[in-house]
């Protein structure tokens, strides 16, 4: 029966080749298909899930709230999960940011720091600043607003015609630095680029937005802690914000709680989502300084407040499972037990996959590695897109039972923390044999 | 103890002589505080709610889902209740609409139809197609894209300068009539200016969207089935889309399923969230005809997908909801029951309301009635915004455990379905009382 799911991020005709999977059941990292197979999850479901598919804690503490509370409108309410959740939120971030903004979605969270910065700014009486500064191959969501400050064409270019125009910044390459560095002997010379933009566009520009550490949808790119030290300096000193977007990176997925800790940096806007319910229910959350928030603060009659809205903000049964992935965080000692984990996966992958002709770089920040495949890995001249080398490698491994996904020829593994050793090294290991295969199928 | 949390749609300094109201429990209609104080739940916690809070049932098909699946990447994957919830809802729609596009907040519903419809056309050729059409006074989300068809500028004004430019047309201002008609002997002359402006830009012009039967946000503003008869025809022969945001006038509340069936129409587009769920959690549709959905559908190589997404895209929990919402609609016989009911609600206002001064104009559309207050009933002329009139009575109505949120000097009835008589009658006679306060506290 052809379907009447119209699924995202999809060309549907390569449903008919590679149909689309029927999850029956999932527990833990396996996803259960209707045929009976099995696959771990090896991108913890987009990059979202934590402790796991049904959860005990979790399912329980969103049991607990369905007898309680599962909804109430959050203009002039709150209740006691919201409230509990920014009080646990608040003590993990910077001693600067001072507010929290509740949302659904992490396009939204990045839409209201876009919203609140310009806003700001006309608040205070600078008109001026009407544009945002962002990095190529950045991905910060897909609403118009989001869009507007997405670095990678894939996701933009239909649309360039229909969107208000931002300043792109030349991203900090790493793998092919334009300055003929390496990561070892790198001093972020390419910042350079975002100074000269900045200082040329100071008057316009309301806030710089950036993926810290690690360009996630633009293909796993990462880069030093450096960049994002400079970057904060630069724009303090020339007023302008910095509007960290942490929804994938947050919640421990690089090593640290946030990526912002590796830089030892205080943004004035910080974006959460993904791992926040655990990957259980969509809710986000735009942090920012006293200081933004007092700009908007005045009797009513002088217009000047932030009226944005969705109608399922502080959503209790999303709250109640941001409050037990917090205390899953500080009882279980997460973020130490990560790192034996996430080292034998960064170790695993080094020992399979570094001889392989068609690697190109080998990725790894905390819990997130990823594969860079390449025609040449001297020259780093990319496959043919038309190959689809790493589409490919996705549907084998997929046969291997793991899900991997792709992105263009590049593949990643970001499982849920409460992966095992053997998983792990099942992970590894089949993604080395789809590899190997998709290479013995082509010219590699 | 100052807060942590920034609330949405509200000016937090406001807070300071009305504080937040914390929600400790919620059952039924009730809404119950941390001092002991019970709250009719009037509004469905923002249009939200239909079957009551902490309901048995979506608790119930909740906690099942929690055993299963909660979440799982929705490219390449699908589940059991994303195809429940796709079968029974295709068959509740026009024909035409063939497709089911998942997201998790309305005005991603709403982006999504603009997104499809811009690059619908741009995929078959019509790249002039770059402007979309909307009526004033309509509101359907605050993300960029949805702010750049905001009719209403209270929440928009702070942005223009930073959206993208759309066609706003007036709109069937049934209340204060351009062409001096009333309701009763209206043939839609206002279509003139809908007609006018798609003849003048058609070439232009991707899709029209609209609010049908009645403008929510932009004060309860209704206005009869012919306008989209006529609209749909129009934009039919133009070849431009039509897009329905039903986002909160579906689901049973206007009398039908959906508004679109008074009005006897097939959209391009239809927006669905909010009640959806029964008030529980986010999710949100965009449907689409086999048309749009082709257009997009080819090989890969080709680069016409659709790409958007959002990590939570069909999330399991909130479909399983959603699921358990058609089941209540189709067991219980709910449009028919809610009849007596809304009718009662529209007597009881009727009767209470249509004699007091300040008392403009009452308006009732199925289970939502609004009174608009105004200064002098006979020239329509409005309170000073000043006065806040209708907050006041907002306020006023919670003191008597009555939750009946206003919209400037608008004060709207939406409660969940299943609210009972006496219920009703204490929720139109609070409000009455609130009313009769605040009347005496202004000159009115």
């Amino acid at each position: 029966m052809e379907s009447i799911i119209w699924h995202p991020c999809s060309q549907m005709k390569d449903y008919e080749k590679n149909p689309i999977i029927r999850v029956k059941k999932a527990k833990g990292v396996y996803l259960f298909d209707e045929k009976g197979n099995s696959y771990i999850d090896g991108i913890s479901s987009w990059w979202v899930n934590l402790f796991g598919h049904s959860n005990e804690r979790i399912n329980n503490a969103i049991k607990n709230q369905l007898e309680v509370l599962e909804q109430v409108i959050f203009a002039g309410f709150t209740h006691d999960k919201a409230l509990e959740l920014s009080d646990k939120l608040i003590k993990l971030v910077p001693k600067n940011l001072k507010k929290i903004f509740f949302a659904e979605i992490g396009s939204s969270a990045v839409e209201i720091a876009l919203k609140m910065s310009y806003h700001y700014f006309k608040n205070i009486g600078l008109k001026s600043k009407k544009k945002f500064v962002y990095l190529e191959n950045g991905y910060h969501g897909e609403t118009f607003g989001a869009l507007s400050v997405m670095g990678e064409p894939l996701y933009k270019k239909a649309y360039d015609d229909i969107l208000i125009k931002n300043i792109m910044v030349e991203f900090p390459n790493c793998y092919r630095c334009p300055f003929g560095k390496t990561r070892e002997n790198c001093n972020v010379e390419c910042f350079e680029f975002m100074k000269k933009t900045l200082e040329q566009h100071v008057e316009e520009v309301a806030a710089v937005i950036v993926e810290p550490l690690v360009q996630f949808a633009g293909g796993f790119k990462m880069y030093p802690a450096k960049y994002l030290s400079k970057l904060r300096e630069l724009t303090k000193k020339l007023n302008i914000h910095l509007i960290l977007d942490e929804i994938a990176t947050g919640f421990g997925r690089t090593g640290t709680m946030f990526a912002l800790e590796q830089a030892c940096i205080k943004p004035d806007f910080l974006c959460l989502s993904k791992g926040l319910t655990s990957g259980y229910l969509p809710l986000s959350l735009t942090l920012t300084t006293d200081e933004v928030y007092y700009a908007f603060y005045d009797d009513y009659e002088k217009q000047k407040s932030f009226l944005h809205s969705h109608s399922y903000d502080g959503n209790a049964l999303a709250c109640a499972a941001a409050c037990e992935t917090l205390n899953i965080f500080a009882d279980e000692n997460v973020l130490e037990n990560n790192k034996k984990k996430y080292t034998l996966t960064k170790q695993l992958i080094e020992k399979y996959f570094k001889d392989l002709d068609c690697v190109g770089e080998i990725r790894s920040a905390g819990f997130i590695s990823a594969i860079e495949f390449v025609k040449d890995r001297y020259t780093k001249e990319p496959f043919d897109a038309s190959l689809r080398f790493g589409f490919k490698i996705y549907r084998k491994a997929l046969e291997k039972g793991v899900l991997l996904r792709n992105l263009g020829d590049l593949m990643y593994f970001l499982p849920p923390y409460v992966i095992n050793e053997s998983e792990i090294e099942k992970l590894v290991k089949s993604a080395y044999f789809a590899t190997k295969e998709v290479m013995d199928e082509n010219i590699c």
